[in-house]
């Protein structure tokens, strides 16, 4: 019988079975606009097309294409052939070099060093707040209230701790300073402003900012600026980037071509350090630039244009979006000004726009994810809820899409509210 | 005097001054090539020009370019003007269909579903060794020693332990098989294996792929298969996929665009599910799913045109290719089998040879990096260290150089060897 023993027998046992989980990093990778609109039962009315305000890619309805300068940029990059290889880590020096010069103004000069190249705004948001915040030390960063969704997938997949800090609806969505140092602590480890703003469509005044980076400074808190709606602006507003602020704060601005330029798929984002006392140089710099190496950035394709991307691509067509923006944002405000029981505000910026629903005028639903329920259920249009950005009671619309349905999407928004609104005392 | 007290003290200090750290997770973001190089001391002879065999980047010197079918694909889907906005974050249907019809092989069938494209190979391999491996279990995974250091630099920055197996350079780099096994343990996640292998240039036929795969099998560990050279291999030899080999393992195959297509800067990467049993059916595909949406994937020009590129470009180009990198694999291969000292080994494919440096032979050098920057220094010849792959005493040569180039630097290389060589009893 002895004889039949394996020979050899290894310390570890041989497994029966397979069985493979998933990573406690996998498992917490939430994405919390799909969890949220997974829960809801939306069936649209067979009877009417769906318009759907809901998804922030302005090229859904082919509506707004990007500018000629820059389709033929690419082109030319293409059949040139020079860019198809490996370019550094932190992106092709005539890209980095273009994006300096690009975001250079007012007293704020970037140069190449200070630039770094990511796979879209999402991946520059990723190394930033990676590269500041450390798990290991239960650090925690402050998110915006409502804000957008990212941050926190970001945060909470890195074990990082994230902490809202509320903006003000009635204060044209500026933040509540009190409130945002209420929640800083010893183990804040960076504030995440987003300027202008999804979902709200706001933009922060010069002052706001300086108020904002007191506090920073006061605690010595370095802001992650996610600017990706840069210049976004509506007539009678001024984009001013937290850069631009004098002030000593340590800012990483993250942006890229997703919005401006109307090419959300083309994965081009980028960091600007902005670094008035020098507080990155010693780890940071160092820290981001090997973090990029993980990856490897960005496709070289659009590297490889962008110089003649940001420098050739005319004003008009920047003009010309803000127009259709512009229109698209007045057209629903007028429209939902006039809606009893909902409570739109003006964009300043951006492509979305915010609307208060008076729950207490629609008693028929308890929550607002129902009544949106409803609306698609009877009229065919989804809107995200507010309680995808952390505000529940709100609905978020998303501007980009033809007039003409943002038109028939109002009358039908119009039209569900007048059938549930009730007065009350 | 109490009058000055401020009237509200907040519960955290404020601080003097700005200190700002890099987190853990960026500071062991090692990128292992780059420390071994920057500590050499890289000083050309200013008389001859620099032969660089040290980038695994085969669009350097500009002798190969990508197909004009790849570029044509490319050019019209950016004129098409209609993939520049958000796709699914696991990639276009069509684009994830047409990698599944180009992987799928032998009785191997993949499907849509069976496929993620991702930003590049090396963010294919990230996001494997993110879903299989969890810290907090104290997870580690085996990687082959000689190997490409990224998944070192990938698995240390999630906190993953690395174990090394050893290739067998007497026996073709085969696994060692022995040792592989010694070195699984109750924590191992996964086992990567590279076939073809950078930086051995080596093939595994399909007895081997089986017996590595029954040792996946016997203690239920899944593979990550980097088959990113996958079918670059030369006359005689047969790229077999692990998948091919029949077996109930669970595996993720990474692979991409890179290197078959000659377009490494693009990032076009993709994994794809190999799962004959279902292990990874509960949270494998939800776990990489999830996790696939913290950056949104690759660029969507190249995800448009993935289509055509596969399908069209033409088996002449990919035969012209396998020529070009097969000629100059035989002409290093015979120049430098005749130089006392050396020892090559004649790859079965990618686009890499190995050489084994006989250091006993020249005493004057201490070790191979040492012996390196001196070839630099004398000859302008720059060839990857061993050491960077895990093996010291060894050098990778890179072959996708023009032809005349690498007889040049072989010259260089015979000259060098045979100027400090010292015949040994
Ligand atoms: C506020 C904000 N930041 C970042 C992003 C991500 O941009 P990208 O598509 O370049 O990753 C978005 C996209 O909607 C956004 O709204
Ligand atoms: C074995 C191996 N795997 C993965 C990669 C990364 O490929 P990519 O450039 O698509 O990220 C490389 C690149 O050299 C490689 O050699």
């Amino acid at each position: 019988m002895l004889d039949n023993l394996p020979k050899k027998t290894s310390i570890i046992k041989t497994k029966e079975k397979w069985k493979v989980s998933a990573s406690t990093n996998a498992k917490n990778c939430k994405n919390y606009i799909r969890e949220l609109v997974d829960n809801l039962v939306l069936e649209p009315n067979p009877e009417k097309q769906v318009i759907a305000l809901s998804l922030g890619d302005p090229t859904v309805y082919g509506n707004l294409q990007t500018a000629n300068e820059v389709v033929e940029a690419v082109l030319d990059t293409v059949r040139d052939g020079a860019c198809n290889g490996y370019v550094p880590c932190l992106g092709l020096p005539k890209a980095r070099k273009a994006v300096a010069k690009y975001l250079s103004r007012d007293n704020v000069i970037y140069e190449e060093k200070d630039i770094i190249l990511c796979s879209g705004c999402s991946h520059s948001l990723e190394l930033c707040i990676t590269v500041l915040a450390d798990p290991k030390k239960g650090h925690n960063i402050l998110i915006p209230k409502p804000g957008f969704p990212l941050y926190r997938t970001l945060a909470e997949n890195l074990g990082v701790t994230v902490k809202m800090y509320n903006l003000l609806p009635e204060a044209n969505w500026e933040i509540d300073l009190n409130h945002m140092e209420s929640q800083i602590d010893e183990d804040t480890a960076a504030i995440i402003i987003n300027n202008p703003s999804n979902p709200c469509g706001s933009i922060f005044d010069y002052n706001h900012l300086k108020d904002i980076l007191d506090v920073a400074e006061k605690y010595k808190i370095p802001i992650i600026a996610d600017e990706i709606y840069e210049r976004l602006v509506f007539p009678g507003n001024v984009f001013v980037s937290a850069t631009s602020v004098s002030s000593q704060v340590p800012m990483l601005v993250c942006g890229g071509l997703a919005k401006r330029f109307l090419v959300p798929g083309w994965r081009m984002g980028w960091i600007a350090i902005h670094d008035p006392i020098g507080a990155f140089e010693n780890e940071i710099r160092t820290g981001l630039c090997s973090l990029s190496q993980k990856i490897i950035g960005s496709n070289t394709i659009v590297q490889g244009a962008l110089p003649r991307i940001l420098e050739c691509t005319p004003q008009t067509f920047h003009d010309g979006l803000i127009d259709t923006l512009y229109e698209n944002a007045r057209i629903a405000y007028k429209y939902l000004s006039t809606v009893k029981g909902l409570e739109p505000f003006m964009p300043q910026g951006t492509m979305y726009m915010m609307v208060k629903i008076q729950m207490k005028n629609f008693p028929q639903f308890s929550t607002g994810l129902e009544l949106m329920q409803k609306m698609m259920e009877e009229q065919s249009v989804f809107c995200l809820p507010g309680d995808a950005f952390g505000i529940p009671g709100y609905m978020r619309l998303v501007i980009t899409i033809p007039k003409e349905l943002i038109e028939e999407a109002c009358k039908r928004i119009t039209e569900f509210c007048g059938k549930y609104f009730m007065e009350v005392q």
